[in-house]
């Protein structure tokens, strides 16, 4: 097989996105457009990807910092997309050059290798759509055998040309041997003065090099973006293509149409998502798992039966096996369940581990805190992590009761088997096995008088 | 018109679904697939229906458990849809026998009584479907005077049958006393080594049994379940039925594409429905009554013009007439709201009766309790009903007031027209009409410096 | 141009409403059907509006009390359109009249102006559609030269009339100074004994006045609402046209048919609106506002670059710049949030004012409270606002401190720099700088044993 170099144009602004962002970096799926077409780039295994950028450049780089695998090539004006693979030119080593766009995030990786393969042995491979109004893409022209013969843009159409279905994407499989040449012969004698990786096509029919044609399986494949009502579209259709993928391995899915993930989801067996849910970052269902209505679930890791139910949100968390959540639960970053564990609703963990069977089932705040098993946490509680400047933490045993409106001062520890008494402030460590308590004395107030409304 | 039995195929493994439950027993709207068919089969008034399982068969049975009209037939082994049908025949005792599938969920009753009735008299009836692409379905091949002939599966076809676009459903109506006879003829000489059902109509034809069609009014009545995909698919078209059906009745709903409904809703007169609420079990709103966005209700009575709030979360409870609910307002279990009651952001109400017009309108939890009328219960109570082992009542009566914070620690009894002081712990019963508190003294401690960040 | 005044019909019961609001009050996008009738007239700056009232004709004017430039002409009986029209009659003057329906919302104003246009110069202008399945409207019957001629009902159509895809919306722009004439010769010699404005084409033709057609940009524009079927139709269709000019405008919408408005977006660049939230009244987002899924918007001014997390609930609230809010906020009427304010997690804030950077993240009631800058509130905190029959004041300061769990017990006044401890109740007000706290002494009871499980 031939090897290969990807040249991803990234450069353009985006004029109609009205955003202070440059337009590879909005986001589909949570990922930037530019981001989707280098995922893919890399499952086609390339020597090299080839960045070219200009508007806004220093936000798409920073948005791949930390990648150093990727190339950079600078295209300081924009001149068109046969200039900006010009610019790409001094990186190109390999015998295909594979042209994509940072905004045209959703081509599949099996269409680019049919189109790689059709194109081997030095040819020239366009990827090309067959639309039922075609009008303002350039038209594939073929001779009688069928050979391609050259791109006419709409401006440029004989009738006949007009009629034409079949359109150039601007996806093209180049000979890399010969684009310095074809590069150099490039004109700008056009309205936009601008530079046309299209008419390569008409020099590789002129110097004999055979133009070959493949097409995606679905044309929002090959679909750009320039504008939010066709980012929102194809937003739905990659989320309804990540809807299909999990129903096809077996997760019941309410409604495939309200779904979103951004990220990956992996899952077991037997797994149940309602309707409306957010899923973001790597998120891991286990067997059995169900995710109720409305839930936001964002790096978090789930274990075999356990039961998220409706309006939770999880966050960097972990929830063991056949534990039972929200709802209206908050677990935040470092929230550890293990085993069996309830949080209930109105309840937020934050950085806290809680053992195996303990329950916090009641508007309670947990943050900082290391929670043995088989312990309950009462209605109300807290614990009072935060001095103003300092978070301290709170240690609480096995098999404690907490009662309800505690406050646990930290850094303070309540031992094995304690209990405390409702509306008890604790800001020194209870003893095991015994019951503490900081409570006033009950009294009646003889002979009070209800407030009386005032006069405004 | 004639005796009627119903046999519903319900042994088949579904391998595509990737579950460990059986294939019928996979739901649409909260019901299993054969229970579907089991109640429309029910609306016919059968003399009996015999369900055939299998696979996973203690699983199908134990999901029927208490309903000890139903005939069972086992197929130990699945070796084809007659061999299915011939271990039902021992049961079938009545004129015509109605052949059902357990994974074919949604087809009208009406649909089967128009079969039914075009079988009168002794014929086979075939429900069929026409369909623009029929690939892959037995065709129905009629002679010149377009009686049905045969049907021939995809592989048998010749062009001019593969042409044809109207299919076999697998839904028949035969004539019972024909039964023990064809069902011996039935011959498993195919690739499956299996016995067809679809083989009866030739047998049919032969004996000079007159063979007829109905179709249903919408294909998908016809549409069995061997995915999730196509589980999905079935259940937002059951879904949109549903809220057809509720806005033909003249509910307003704001989108009747985000509704779903998993049990059964009865309802009064202008009654609105917000976008993206979950219906589960019975549940009886009444005129009036106004359901915010994002509600979940589970087994809910409530009473005309009655608000709930978005997010909020209702389950097995009773909502009073003119009642406020939420937002986030969860109510659990045995929660009674009479006339007039407010229950407002972040609360709980489980097991407790709350009087006509009484409040709980902020961050609090109410379990186990009787409360009267014209009570205000303060932000952020809390009833301790929950000693660690026991649950306790918390009684209290009319025109209370009770201050925030307060733990109301059971069982404990607050008498009419009194008031607790804010952040009280109430563990002994507070007279009527008096003020009750156990509160500590405030004091300012002179020179106290706040703490200073610790250095990491 | 000719001067113009608008007749709008809004006198149908609408019986398959089952409703007891007149059909012309129901709503989409929270506005009555007829308010957006009325609305839409406005933007052709008509010398009178006339509203045709009938049934529920209270309830009609009510919707529109304040609004004194309507007028309004009682149709006591519903006779037909063309009755109704003739009640308006004494109120007309202008050169041409327009006939508008109250229950045919979406009209654009572009496509009345177009038919006002057409009309110019005495002529009869009809707004008509074409449609695939014409049947049940009246037909546009022309004549070879493609002059119109009559309009045709449905049962009076010959097959070759029937075949006619053009059909009347019921629209008229009519020449004022023929109408009195027209009107006293319109028949009620027809199945339904009314008297139809139809017929007044046919007097036109009769008469020598030109008759002209335009037609809408869609068909839904010419869509009237009988039911809730109907009405739930127009609403999405209403919804998705919103959202799409929201796209076009360049905020980012998750998921456009995952969105309703109702009332009136304001928006700087970039911003974020995820799936599922309703926004209603006035709603101003500024540049970079995120907001999170499911949240509830109603009157709220957002500003720049403010993130509300999922499931907030804002209703007449101001956020300041770079605030964060929720997940699970509310925001009350009367809430006011300068810069850089944190309000978390089951939090609910009433009539008050937060200074900027201040926080108050969790489990917290801040109601009719002064809260300056810097300021830090602990979780679970209650503003005791309400003494069962008047509302008071907290004022805290700048850079205080308010421990977990407390109550502050209003009109109460917490000084600049102050402190309080965890759990207290203060009532009384807290000096400045110094820690203040009401606390009960923590014991152990020695010996003291956990209750035992009481038999049943």
């Amino acid at each position: 097989m031939s090897s290969l170099d990807v040249v991803i144009l990234a450069a353009g602004m985006g004029k109609r996105m009205y955003s202070s962002l440059p337009k590879v970096l909005h986001a589909i799926a949570g990922k930037p457009l530019v981001g989707h077409v280098v995922d893919t780039a890399r499952t086609l295994a390339p020597a090299q990807i080839v960045v070219v950028y200009g508007h806004g450049g220093d936000q798409v780089q920073a948005a791949f910092a930390g990648d150093t695998a990727l190339h950079w090539a600078l295209q300081a004006q924009q001149l068109g997309t046969g200039h900006a693979l010009a610019q790409a030119l001094p990186y190109l080593k390999s015998d295909v050059t594979l042209m994509l766009y940072g905004d045209v995030p959703l081509t599949r990786a099996e269409t680019l290798k049919a189109l790689l393969a059709a194109a081997e042995g030095g040819k020239l491979g366009i990827l090309t759509v067959t639309l039922a109004n075609p009008t303002g893409y350039g038209r594939i022209v073929r001779n009688d055998a069928g050979a391609v013969q050259s791109i006419v843009e709409q401006k440029d159409a004989s009738p006949a040309q007009a009629a034409i279905c079949e359109i150039n994407t601007g996806i093209l499989a180049l000979p890399t041997a010969r684009l310095a040449q074809w590069l150099a012969e490039l004109k700008n004698d056009n309205a936009q003065g601008e530079y046309y990786a299209t008419d390569l096509i008409a020099l590789a029919v002129r110097d004999g090099v055979a133009v070959v044609t493949t097409q995606p399986a679905d044309a929002w494949e090959a679909e750009g973006i320039n504008n939010k009502v066709q980012l929102a579209q194809l937003e739905r259709i990659h989320q309804l293509n990540q809807a299909q993928a999990l129903l096809t391995a077996g997760v019941t899915l309410a409604d495939p149409a309200r779904l979103d993930i951004r990220g990956r989801v992996v899952h077991g067996k037997d797994v149940f998502i309602d309707v409306n849910c957010v899923l973001e970052g790597e998120v891991s269902l286990g067997d059995g798992v169900q995710i109720g209505a409305n839930c936001v679930l964002k790096n978090v890791w789930i274990a075999d039966g356990a039961v998220i139910h409706p309006f939770s949100h999880l966050e960097n968390a972990e929830v063991g096996a056949g534990s039972l959540i929200g709802p209206y639960a908050r677990l935040r970053p470092g929230a550890v369940l293990e085993e069996g564990v309830h949080v209930g609703n109105f309840v937020e963990v934050k950085k806290s581990t809680l053992g195996a069977g303990t329950k916090v089932n009641h508007l309670s705040y947990i943050g900082d805190a290391q929670i043995g098993s088989g312990t309950n946490i009462g209605a109300g509680t807290i614990t009072c992590n935060y001095d103003g400047v300092n978070k301290s933490l709170t240690t609480i045993g096995d098999n404690v009761f907490i009662g309800s409106n505690n406050c646990l001062v930290a850094p303070v520890t309540i031992g094995d088997g304690a209990t405390t008494g409702a509306g008890s402030v604790i800001s020194k460590n209870a003893p095991a096995g015994e019951l503490t308590l900081g409570r006033a004395r009950q009294v009646t107030i003889a002979g009070w008088k209800r407030p009386v409304k005032h006069s405004k």
